[in-house]
């Protein structure tokens, strides 16, 4: 509802325009793996050069885009923190940028076509400046309209130099990406140089302002101080609606797309149905079973992956940069799942190809629960800023957070080595396997309680004997224990 | 993050899983219309022809999923009012009961295949018996830990009522279908007839509810009024929140799936732009050019549309069910946008064929804003309990809400009719069309401002003449005004 009901009629709440942000932005940055999934691998070809030959580019292309829309997406956040209310004009504004960035994917289709023509980077230059330039007037026309500012930034002294600041980084895109196109008139690879420095940037300056701090820090003491209130706003935590917000989009829509292959080429055709399986329905559709043992398996892998980052985001406080990262990494394996559900109900039964496909689909999964495994780890060496007191070394949910986390990695290694030992190992069992993690999630919960209970009264044993002891044990830092 | 941090640990508040939940049913809802905006026409086909043959079975299949999916999205909003916070066991249910609401495109696709095997509509009803089932243990569950459950029943005396309610709610739905499924056996049709109930009976009921008040109301105010506390909280009003987060999913996914064909189709083959081209990448595109100018015009429609929506929700303060019930056409009709971009990109130049195209766009368009409109007259029609004060008759922004949702049907219908007038009227012209209507919302703005000003002074100038006069006017009521 409108917060300011009387003078500022026009003035809106942000909350719904940035959770509907977050769906496009989501959709677009997994949705381009649908042409990596559908690349038509023919069934006498090894797997092993298909991947090379075929895939590369278009994987290319879907990581490109992934992770530029993770940076654009990144530099939203930054605005909408500065720009708390919106109006019509803002509305719109944010709508024609949102544009922009849904045809993104296609400047990286012709890029990975072309790669020696001009146009395609002269093409995605064109519309990140044009992104830029919008999203510049959005900010010049917060700044002219202050009460739609932040709080903060609207009661400071300083507007000038925020305002100055957010320029700064919105632009910082743009001006690479304007060099780019210059470049990429007489001298491409320099191009694909600047826009790598696009989608790195952010995280390279945080690198160097960090080993800046670890080697000389006391002498930048006073610049820093002066910027500390806006840094700490501004540009340390993500904010962590929007990241449960654009990664429950990538995993719904991880979750979705699946059911279109299914619906698009699994219903029989019914003169077939008549010829070959004399009108026997079931017959006919008994020969899709392994797909949709495929489909169920990866909805379930899905699913429980997206169960995991919500346990674990439950728990987390504050979002830091690195974490935003890791989470991005996270989901952009996520995002490559619809592969593995491909390739594996592909080759359900020509056996050399059979085993590489699953061992793609383990590949996959196990980086995608590598990477929050290793938010979580990142979390507990600053426990105190980062995570809830429960889920704190020594708190009530920690050892079950960590046996959910650790479940999946420990799962897809297991798989992956058994598809080396036995060669007997299928994609029916491979699916099966996956659909009885659920249960394993179950039983983990009862299990961490019994091995707690046993410990708990090994401890007060103990405890008897001496106390001391004890509570040094208790006191042991996470960052000890883990390294 | 967790309520209870004391003693609870391990119990969650909803609102992210409600959030998933919402994207999931969202994206599964809308996806359907991927298979009908990908039926392939042949370009000497008329369309007319070919929409009655190829599309209408499709179409179905978009329809029942998109009605069924909206179902079950309200049993669902029902079941989490009830249980508020979650834990772990809940999530996992939840997650199994989204999988295989997941799976029921598929059953239609099956049934609209073979409409005269019951194997579908056995399949069907299946999924939709076990999905009660799982709701069921859900509520179950619920109740037997009742600090799951909602404040107001948690502090309730006739929980055990509740429980029979909301069970009769969630159950009614799978027996229906479970005699659909004996009646698949031995008489189809009336298969078909029980299904067609599950999605129509709430809002029958409903309806007869609603007669029985009019003609003999006062009869039973006993037996009402001792549910009434209930039925004002757990039927009536959806919760605006998630008719939000639903809509928004909608709006989302159809902005983004278009660039996905865009992404598939429209990059050129490099052979043929050596052999074709001679290596002028430029010129290959511009072959294209029709597509990128569709593909923005939808994009925009898409946009506006949402912009709208969201204005219109900013001003209501709650959602009755025949609100809830329109919005659900107005997206099914949002959904069928893709279908309108296909075939304007496809018959870009087939000159019979393309005012045809144009015509099923505008007609999607109308469909889709008049519905919305009528969502904002439908609340007008209750303003008091429905609309922010500023949004009511005689409020501040009630005019220009009125020109918002006018816009939309005005435009559509003008186009409709320019294709029957002018035999030039041409798929470009229609694009550019859709991409100016912005500028028209910046328009409508200062127009409306202009207009209420003159309307000011002129009224001002009245009022010196009798003040009563104008009071009078000022009370009158929305309703008597529009009918």
């Amino acid at each position: 509802p409108p917060r300011h009901s009387g003078e500022l009629s026009s003035t809106q709440a942000s909350t719904r325009l940035l959770a509907y942000s977050d769906a496009l932005l989501s959709i677009i940055a997994t949705v381009m793996i649908l042409p990596v999934a559908h690349t038509k691998i023919h069934p006498d070809q090894k797997l092993g050069e298909s991947i090379q030959q075929l895939l590369l580019m278009k994987i290319a292309v879907y990581l490109m885009t992934f992770l530029i829309v993770t940076v654009a997406w990144a530099a939203h956040i930054r605005l909408f923190q500065v720009i708390e209310l919106i109006d019509d004009v803002l509305a719109l504004l944010n709508l024609a940028c949102m544009m922009l960035i849904t045809f993104l994917p296609y400047t990286f289709s012709l890029m990975a076509s072309f790669p020696g023509v001009p146009f395609g980077i002269f093409m995605f230059s064109t519309c990140a400046i044009v992104i830029g330039l919008i999203q510049a007037v959005i900010v010049a026309y917060g700044f002219y309209h202050p009460y739609l500012l932040n709080h903060q930034i609207q009661m400071s002294e300083n507007q000038a130099f925020y305002k100055h600041h957010i320029l700064q980084i919105i632009l910082r895109g743009p001006v690479l990406c304007f060099l780019a196109a210059v470049f990429s008139f007489f001298f491409i690879p320099m191009s694909y140089v600047l826009l790598g420095l696009v989608i790195f940037l952010p995280h390279i300056t945080r690198l160097i302002i960090w080993c800046k701090n670890k080697t000389g820090g006391p002498e930048e003491e006073e610049e820093r101080h002066r910027l500390e209130a806006f840094t700490f706003y501004l540009n340390e935590p993500l904010s962590k609606e929007r990241v449960e917000a654009f990664s429950d989009g990538v995993y719904a829509i991880v979750a979705t797309l699946l059911i279109l292959d299914i619906c698009e080429d699994n219903v029989p055709d019914s003169k077939e149905v008549k010829d070959r399986f004399h009108d026997r329905l079931i017959e006919a559709l008994s020969e899709y079973g392994p797909n949709f043992l495929a489909y169920f398996a990866s909805f379930v892998t899905t699913g429980l992956l997206w169960f995991v980052h919500h346990s674990l985001f439950l728990y987390i406080t504050k979002t830091t940069r690195f974490m935003g990262l890791l989470n991005t990494f996270s989901l952009a394996f996520i995002g490559g799942l619809p592969l593995g559900y491909q390739l594996t109900s592909e080759f359900a039964e020509k056996s050399h190809n059979e085993i590489e496909a699953i061992q793609v689909s383990c590949v996959i999964t196990f980086f995608a629960s590598i990477f929050q495994f290793a938010i979580w780890i990142t979390a507990l060496f600053h426990e105190r800023e980062t995570l809830h007191p429960l889920a704190r070394y020594g708190g009530k949910e920690h050892a079950f957070m960590f046996a959910k986390l650790a479940l999946y990695p420990c799962v897809s290694l297991g798989a992956f080595f058994l598809t080396c030992l036995l060669s007997k190992f299928s994609t029916a069992i491979f699916h099966i396997m996956q659909i009885v993690v659920p249960f394993a999630f179950l039983a983990l919960r009862i299990l961490v309680r019994i091995s707690l209970a046993i410990m708990k009264s090994v401890l007060s044993l103990s405890r008897r004997k001496s106390v001391v002891l004890d509570e040094e044990e208790t006191c042991l830092s996470p960052a000890e224990t883990l390294s």
